[in-house]
């Protein structure tokens, strides 16, 4: 049995979207046990009527609520009866708990994190890795997306051995193609860090390593994993959304501006709906902490119930794979390989 | 006569995208007085059977090419002759000639500009500051994305100053909304040079500083000017013309796997076009090198004519507003206010 916190409050569609997200997974995954975290009343009232094997699920009470300008190290500190650092506590404590999944807070999730769960022996430093589609229907991985907003060389390099690991255990992509985000294609671009970096990572034996990236190229489908700084790995990742969203909201407008415009879309509304979905970071899962010494991973605070959903599978194939003690394998390896 | 120096080679279309861009901006403004840069015989044959005032143009002959992989500092230091480096020294050298536009090697043109040109008098680090259009119809510069990879908080200052002048008196915007980008909202977001900038910001007078950014803000229309260091400016950029060409791409690819989608936008191409020259950086000119002595207009290396004829459209602008100037007072003002 696989055991899985999901912390059911902080999101925008809490406790609902957390709650029908464990329900769903548990009906994917027999071997699949889910804990939810938060008020317990709230939670029963939330659960009354819905079918799902009791035997699977439990709740664990945890009243406490997370205010939205509260300092991550404040909740860390104070608030241990909340829904999400109850969770981080247990998953420390308990053995037979492998994964949670949280909505709530990107800071306090990553503060707390690090301070309660740690590191996997040899990380330096834990790194998100959200996952976006490719216009060749395959997806990409970024990591760093906002964990670390300074970065050194070496932390790049355990980014790329972490994503490149997961792309490839979790997605299942064989020889992940690694990239390194710069201001061009050349080794000699950018600042010291990352051209320090560039040959760093022509180094890792095993990794497929391609070169540096530009920016505009993330979604060619040329790449699995580009390897970034959290700043600016944060600017691509919204970015792509942002544009993507705006886009669509401009279509949608112009379509409704004239009748003819309103008629074409109608024969094309499949179209639309299709694209629409193909660029619903929901359907992406949500961005999952490389490098804790236990799997965490954080949806978008948006998240609906399909997105919680995938997050709780990315966890579970996460354990699964068991890509931590490979993260560590490999770190451990190729850091005695430097010496 | 405002005086503006075109190098013709360089780019992917030349000589025919600037020499016919240069055609079209002299052929709009009267009082334009065009010097071309490049191979003389080259430039003869182009112009040959076309109608222009030949009173406000000349060839300054400079047959040396620059191979795309020549380092920036040889290309300064050897290629004195090249269609670039020649047009650079002329501006230096020739108090009658007021900028120059060129759509050849970024790093040739940023490191000769700050060699050979110099900055403005207080100016720290010159930097670029592209356009691009926003969704309620406007548009928003984004300075710097790409000049320096790494900046202090007192770069980020002078940015912010350099492009609020430039959307004002460039393109009439009324007290810029100037915004700094970073990973959230919040004051104490990003590493210690954001905080720091942010604190920096507030305290200018007369500057409209709206507050931190987030990336997936960028096209929203809140915002006239985004202040960035080089790097994550630089990825800020690329990564929204890349998403918008992806998904136009993908829409494309869509429309023409079905005969049902291509009557659809039959009905619709009025409206796609639209959105295609919405989103077509073509239109929206170059980006401009903020802070060097002279104006300097880089244009992306893929410009046609349009593309050029705007970018001179910037520089001569730039000189009729007397940018540089009120960038220097505005410098002065502010470090006098400082100490």
């Amino acid at each position: 049995m696989i055991k899985i916190l999901v912390d059911c409050f902080g999101g925008d569609h809490c406790p609902q979207a957390p709650v029908a997200g464990a329900l769903a997974a548990l009906a994917g995954n027999p071997d699949l046990y889910v804990l939810l975290t938060g008020d317990e009343e709230i939670l029963r009232k939330e659960l009354k009527g819905k079918d799902y094997d009791t035997s699977r699920l439990e709740i664990v009470h945890a009243p406490e609520v997370i205010g939205c300008d509260e300092k991550p190290t404040d909740v860390v500190r104070l608030k241990r009866n909340s829904s999400m650092m109850k969770a981080i506590i247990l998953l420390r404590d308990r053995d037979d708990i492998a994964a949670m999944v949280s909505t709530g807070s990107t800071g306090a999730l990553v503060t707390g994190a690090l301070v309660r769960l740690g590191r996997i022996p040899g990380v330096i430093r834990p790194a998100f890795c959200p996952i976006l589609p490719s216009m060749n229907g395959g997806i990409v991985g970024i990591c760093d997306s906002g964990a670390n907003v300074e970065v050194t060389s070496a932390h790049l390099r355990q980014f790329a051995i972490m994503a490149s690991l997961y792309m490839e255990n979790v997605y299942g992509v064989n020889k992940p193609r690694v990239a390194l985000l710069n201001v061009g294609k050349e080794a000699e671009k950018g600042d010291e860090i990352r051209q320090e970096a560039y040959r760093l990572l022509q180094e890792i034996e095993g990794l497929n390593f391609v070169g540096n990236m530009e920016s505009r190229d993330l979604l060619s489908g040329a790449y699995d994993v580009v390897v970034a700084d959290g700043f600016s790995g944060n600017v691509l990742v919204k970015t792509t959304e942002g544009t993507a969203l705006e886009l669509l909201k401009k279509l949608k407008k112009e379509i409704f501006s004239r009748s003819l415009y309103k008629l074409g879309a109608l024969l094309m509304k499949r179209m639309f709906a299709d694209m629409k979905e193909f660029m619903n970071y929901q359907n992406y899962g949500g961005s999952v902490l490389l490098g804790t010494s236990k799997v965490v991973v954080k949806g978008h605070g948006s998240s609906n119930a399909t997105a919680v959903e995938k997050c709780i599978e990315q966890a579970y194939k996460m354990e699964v794979s068991r890509l931590s003690g490979k993260i560590e394998a490999e770190i451990a390896r190729y850091e005695h390989y430097m010496e």
